[in-house]
């Protein structure tokens, strides 16, 4: 038998898996302190309820399946269309304007050469049945506010546009160009699909796109130029505008007409969070997308929300320094066992040092202590222990601690020693 | 279409969302602070891996399907086998022992009418690789001190016994009856399965039980007798002795000798945690179990640890009141918007009320200020809507408070309502 991992999925071991919970925390603490509050759904939906809502692509990469009872079912795929089952099904209980986040797997059985995982955390803070602006700046707010609480402040950017922009530019080169081969849609889906790689590729690149697309080269630069020029919309001016006073500072966003991304699927305020110096692109995507989540109501309800995406959060975390040493679950102390004579003594400081209450980290409340578990192990080996799990102290306690009431408190990182009260380790270890 | 949740799942709406991360934050908080750290394995794993180790009841009830790869597959059906694998592959590179938490959602196709679910979170904590009992004495610390965290303090008890017991008696039994029906194996089962019946259905029950085992009256009579006089081992007395030291209470935990559990999976101390009053069942269940987590890496890999059954301590807390009022992710106060003319104003007060730091609950540090989200609604529906939500207080800021440089702060329980400065309803705010 093969003893191994399914593939495209991950383990996340404790090193790793602390690093996720610390985003998870930080995230909700966020999100929670603007009002918004957790939802969980199954990781099972009837198929009906997921099929045909993410196009040919999604169907074909979802997980689905017969259970034992015949039922046809699906793997939660993403946390939208759950989120409007949620809203369908609960509406004459839920309150509305409804904020909820929700931070759960989803599964798609996507190509493993493209760098992709089948198994992946999503991180999503919607508001629903507000069409206000007020909604859109606060989304925005609170994208910001996340970036800033994970340690990103000033070293990201949040890029903004309104799908409108796309509009208007097709309404211009249609009256321009009167005989242009595209229809309204198309030209918008051109327009779209290639400005979008402005920024990256630059103008030439555009230019090529949309003459690939059936525009003629005068009718492409027409677009290139005017789009370059175009200026917010009254609307993401009164959702801009509102940002300072929700304490989102000028320099931490952008208007750039060119940003364009699933217009099907957005209605108006769109926008994506680029992490300066981190390349493999967005960390956050969201903007307003009115005409989806009363798709099982029967009736619009506007919406707007955004998505992190985690795992490339972690990384540009990991590339940019940005996890603290002192991460919630790691272990500050190791409590060695000198002998079985002092495995009282060593279990009796163990337990003294969990009772310090401690209100420093986001989520632990207690020196995280660890007690050795066994009577006869050299002292070497605990400390190679120690060392291998990055617990940063040592505490010893043998013949001469006993005699003299003290314990050895040893820094694992710089290898010095000292003999301490109990107490005086207590005040090393609740700021370590 | 049926717009439902599917058959045997739920949805966990805000208010018992809440709930649930109050619990798994206390879990973790508390396993940490024993230094036991998180694992994550994935919801999916290849059917070899989970097939044939939880018996034919087991492989009745897992979702195992076909991938659109062809692979067999199969959902995580509990966290110990994935733990076994996780150890094996790993072995190299985990520190031991390895002590780790896991908490995460499991899947059984099992029938519903018994109100049972087919999707619910587990929370396993164990210790791998070590023999000792200081390992086992802590499994049960660690045990008690999630109660007594979770605000069972003095409302439970630890049950505790030794498999041992049940195969001396047996040994007692066929040397008094060398002509008894049953082989050792045979007489082993038959005792621990009647046994578990004795506080529940008292003496008789279980004589009936034995005696349809095709023991006779007169075995029967023997054994429940025997069973009542017996006295802990020497392993268990070296385990309990030193709960003490680990700040365990006498009056949290008592020797049961007809405590029976799960005795062909566990090898050592078995426990299980009740609570008074609740009467649903158990708890927690654990013990040591040095057979299994090697039967992937090829060699026995002691192993101690314990579930809690996460359902049973949400209906437990709820029946008992242990919810604070104020759980965290719960919204403290909603800023509502007197009409447009007064946006900015509450906007900037919502925004001054989030960047206060307090250090009160488990994860949260800002005060949750909900802002109302639009400028042209009543007062009165956005004061319904906090009713609604459950927050306690409400913010006004009108024409008058603008004028006099307050605001109104409404308790929501109460009907009260003031006119405050900022700081001054900050204040209040902090400690609700």
């Amino acid at each position: 038998m093969n003893i191994q991992t399914l593939k495209g999925f991950r383990d996340f071991l404790p090193a790793e898996a602390k690093k996720r919970q610390y985003v998870i925390n930080t995230l909700q603490t966020v999100f929670e302190s603007y009002g918004f509050e957790p939802l969980e759904t199954p990781a099972l939906e009837y198929e009906e309820i997921l099929t045909g809502k993410y196009g040919e692509e999604g169907d074909k990469l979802m997980y689905r399946f017969t259970d034992n009872g015949g039922r046809r079912v699906a793997m939660r795929y993403d946390q939208t269309v759950p989120l409007a089952r949620v809203v369908a099904q609960y509406q004459n209980q839920l309150p509305f304007p409804f904020k909820r986040y929700q931070i759960q797997p989803v599964w798609r059985a996507d190509n493993t050469q493209k760098g992709r995982f089948r198994e992946f955390l999503q991180c999503d803070a919607d508001i629903v049945g507000s069409s206000s602006p007020m909604s859109d700046t606060e989304i925005i707010a609170v994208a910001a506010k996340s970036m800033d609480k994970l340690g990103f402040e000033e070293k990201y950017t949040i890029i903004i546009n309104d799908r409108d922009i796309f509009i208007d530019i097709g309404k211009i080169v249609r009256e321009k160009f009167p005989n242009t081969l595209l229809d309204q849609l198309s030209l918008f889906f051109a327009i779209t699909q290639s400005l979008d790689k402005f920024i990256k590729f630059g103008k030439e690149k555009v230019i090529e796109e949309l003459t690939e697309k059936k525009l003629t080269n005068e009718e492409a630069l027409f677009i290139v130029d005017i789009v370059a020029k175009k200026e917010q919309t009254d609307r993401l001016k009164k959702i801009i505008d509102k940002l300072s006073l929700l304490g989102i500072k000028d320099n931490s966003y952008v208007f750039r007409p060119t940003l364009a991304r699933g217009l099907n699927y957005y209605t108006g305020v769109i926008f994506e969070i680029e992490v300066k110096e981190y390349v493999t692109g967005s960390v956050c995507g969201g903007g307003r997308y009115d005409n989806l989540i009363g798709m099982f109501a029967g009736r619009q309800i506007p919406a707007v929300g955004f998505a992190f995406g985690f795992d490339r959060i972690i990384e540009a975390m990991e590339e940019q320094n940005l996890f603290p040493a002192d991460l919630p679950g790691q272990t500050t102390v190791l409590v060695t066992v000198f002998n079985l004579e002092f495995v009282d003594a060593s279990m009796e400081v163990a337990s003294r040092l969990r009772e310090v209450p401690v209100g420093t980290s986001l989520r632990s409340n207690s020196i995280n202590v660890e007690l050795w578990l066994d009577a006869n192990v050299k002292m070497e080996k605990q400390l190679k222990y120690a060392d291998q799990k990055g617990i940063p102290y040592v505490v010893i306690i043998g013949p001469e601690e006993k005699e003299k009431k003290v314990v050895t408190l040893r820094n694992m990182k710089t290898r010095e020693q000292k003999q301490v009260s109990v107490g005086q380790a207590i005040e090393q270890l609740k700021t370590p």
